[in-house]
């Protein structure tokens, strides 16, 4: 059997679109954005949803669907921009590859914009400040169409699935030589050099900007500045993303000298058993919140054992007290998007009717679902040691009886541990398409050590 | 004698600006902008006129300027964002590293808007869509800013000098380990990860996106798709930005297998004899544009003698001949951007009551202006087979006479050359910031061999 052609995979896709909708949809891709003047750019980046049912990274592109028919609005490079960019294919060599029915250039789409449906780009600042303020409503066609892309892309085809383990499998190739080069590193810098040039040399981009810390504590620390010191950890937060925009998303903590302490590896060895058990839960029909649920039981559980926390597992869960070391989701969907679809808020990741929570420890959860087959999901417990959350008065206050602080200050050589692999909901459980980087802490210092 | 501080640079500099102009300055530094949805961002890339008074990369900030005094205004994170992205520094420590007079929220920036004139930050797609089209017209107080702004800019300052000699020295180390991998490496996209990782090793980004290319005849390819056949030559242009905004800027193109065969290593030598002859050129007093036509008469007298252009050549250059092989100017500003304060147009670039001149071969000089001790000029000469320049039918009945096709023939391995160097215009003549980087063909070959 061959693979299936690319106009092949997006013929499925407007024909899927085309049972759910009965009306005309554009979608834009957009442009690319200067970085400091008009002709430095940011590499250009493709609309999400322009890149489901388009399938190529065109600049400034528009396609219309309708009852399953796609028509390409796209206007030809003038001669004169080969000069700088080469030569680019011809409109109707575009159009052929990607199944078009019909292509026009970009002047024509005035006559095609009628009554269609469409999907802001997530690009002008503006936009990008209403839909973090969750105040952006689609309204009318362009709200049942942005249901129905959800629809369609929570579920991945045999396209998207055959991209999406390209990019996890460069990802697990670039997590290897991270750690296979850390013990020479001195630097935050150096390491994420090694990872992301892994990336770009194999011709991908990453996914989002990497997280590559000793402080691992803060979760989204984009910055490299940090030396390297013996007793620390690294945690590192990388994901590839293929030239079609399909993205990985995959974390490791690993000891810099390629050994966990004693205390390290008592956390290491409970985060990993809350992912595991996690991982394992993963299944058609299983709520996405129960997983999470799940996640907070195993590590209170956890810490109580390990003498951090008092009480029982399920009362400190009921009172979020799992949220001072665990104050993130379980996890999130993962395709075109590393959060996938988060451009359109929570319509993707909560089921309708249901809204995000405002308890600690659930409110940065994005996704709460059933499982469906074909769900890419990432699982990606954590324990951190947010200064911010463990000396802020009102949750020592809150929670005074169930810490046991001395017990903590044993544990002050760890600061952040996260484990995050990407799991597939099969027709009969999971499949980890990460699979191929250990996480087990044995493997893991194998791997930090065997150059060292 | 310490090198001065921060706050002193940027004292030094405002106080410049003050002598200038007689109205308040209001600059902005910008935001972070979204990749494909909020979360999901483009590193941060402050304004360069921002950076240029303000030194640090703050997000969402600005600056008023009045009279050699500074004030802050910058918004401290909230509480909750020390989880995400870690303890920030506090405004009034930010002020005190830039020596900040005084320093406000931002919503404090309505009483202090009043009568400054500002710069547009070039973030909005249709700003950008105006720059390009040289339609943006900066009015009343607004365009003496930029004048002053530019007037200072050109001129580098030792601050600014110490980071632009860091953006070359981290640029020519990950040239060197560039070159001397590319013996073993299978693409394009494998070389440009082991210079961009590089770059990020020493925690530094790419002032642009690189170009490396076996196809050095797409002036501006920003794709890594090709393989690299032993017969090629590969064409890298990569530049380092320091954490504080500034750039560098080097072009070396160098063969694949380690050896120019005969052909190659003629128009190579051609090519830097260009570069060799306008680097000694740059001294203060002389204009770029002259610079500029010395490459074009070194390219042309080579190209003669090489039988593939017939004629003298300076009238070959008076019919701007040379630009079917050379088409693109000689450099451009070097500072804070790539090309140093293209956001204003040609502002910057070209003196006033200087424009463009039309003609093929002088319409994408980017500097037209008589050079100063202090600017940072790049020197970037290149010899080109541009198939849409080459076989375009107007200019080969243009030309007909003056090109010997069946001798062009020959040099058919020679798809692209450029050697472009970084060059400081100092008191006495010039000081070529890139120098540590070979050019000459013998050191390139050794470099590319060494690990073969
Ligand atoms: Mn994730
Ligand atoms: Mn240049």
């Amino acid at each position: 059997m061959t693979a299936p052609s690319l106009a092949s995979i997006l013929q499925q896709r407007r024909q899927h679109l085309a049972q759910l909708v009965d009306f005309p949809v554009l979608l834009w891709s957009g442009c690319a954005l200067s970085r400091n003047f008009p002709a430095n750019r940011f590499p250009f980046r493709a609309s999400s949803h322009f890149l489901y049912f388009a399938g190529l990274s065109l600049k400034n592109s528009v396609i219309r669907l309708e009852g399953g028919k796609l028509e390409l609005f796209y206007d030809e490079a003038p001669p004169e921009s080969a000069l700088w960019h080469g030569e680019m294919p011809a409109r109707s060599d575009l159009a052929r590859t990607i199944g078009a029915d019909a292509a026009y250039p970009l002047a024509d789409l005035a006559f095609h914009c009628k009554d269609a449906a469409t999907i802001p780009v997530s690009q002008v600042q503006t936009q990008q400040f209403q839909i973090l303020q969750r105040a952006i409503a689609l309204e009318g066609i362009d709200a049942q169409l942005a249901q129905a892309i959800a629809t369609l892309r929570l579920r991945h085809d045999a396209g998207a699935l055959e991209q999406l383990r390209q990019a996890a499998a460069i990802a697990v190739e670039a997590h290897k030589i991270g750690m296979g080069m850390v013990s020479h590193a001195h630097t935050e810098a150096e390491v994420r050099g090694a990872i992301e040039g892994a990336i770009f040399a194999r011709n991908m981009s990453c996914s989002y900007n990497s997280i590559v810390t000793v402080r691992g504590e803060v979760l989204h620390n984009e910055r490299y500045d940090n030396l390297l010191q013996p007793g620390d950890l690294l945690l590192v937060d990388a994901g590839a993303e293929t030239q079609m925009g399909w993205a990985s998303d995959i974390t490791r903590t690993f000891p810099i000298a390629g050994k966990f302490s004693a205390t390290q590896r008592e956390i290491y060895n409970l985060v990993l058993a809350a992912h595991d058990a996690c991982v394992d839960r993963v299944s058609p029909g299983v709520e996405y919140s129960e997983i999470h649920h799940l996640a907070a039981l195993v590590l209170a559980q956890g810490l109580v054992d390990l003498g951090i926390l008092r009480g029982q597992a399920d009362d400190l869960v009921e009172r979020d007290a799992h949220a001072l070391f665990f104050p993130h989701g379980i996890g999130h969907l993962l395709g075109l998007d590393v959060h996938d679809m988060e451009d359109l808020g929570d319509v993707a990741g909560y089921a309708p009717g249901r809204k995000r929570r405002d308890r600690f420890g659930w409110c940065y959860l994005r996704l709460d679902r059933p499982l469906q087959p074909g769900m890419l999901v990432t699982i990606e417990p954590g324990f951190y040691q947010v200064p911010g959350i463990l000396q802020n008065p009102h949750w020592r206050e809150k929670y005074q009886d169930c810490i046991n602080w001395q017990q903590l200050e044993r544990f002050g050589d760890v600061r952040g541990i996260r484990i995050e692999d990407d799991v597939l909901v099969t027709e009969s459980g999971r499949e980890v398409v990460s699979a191929d980087l250990p996480n087990n802490a044995d493997e893991i210092e194998q791997l930090v050590s065997a150059n060292s």
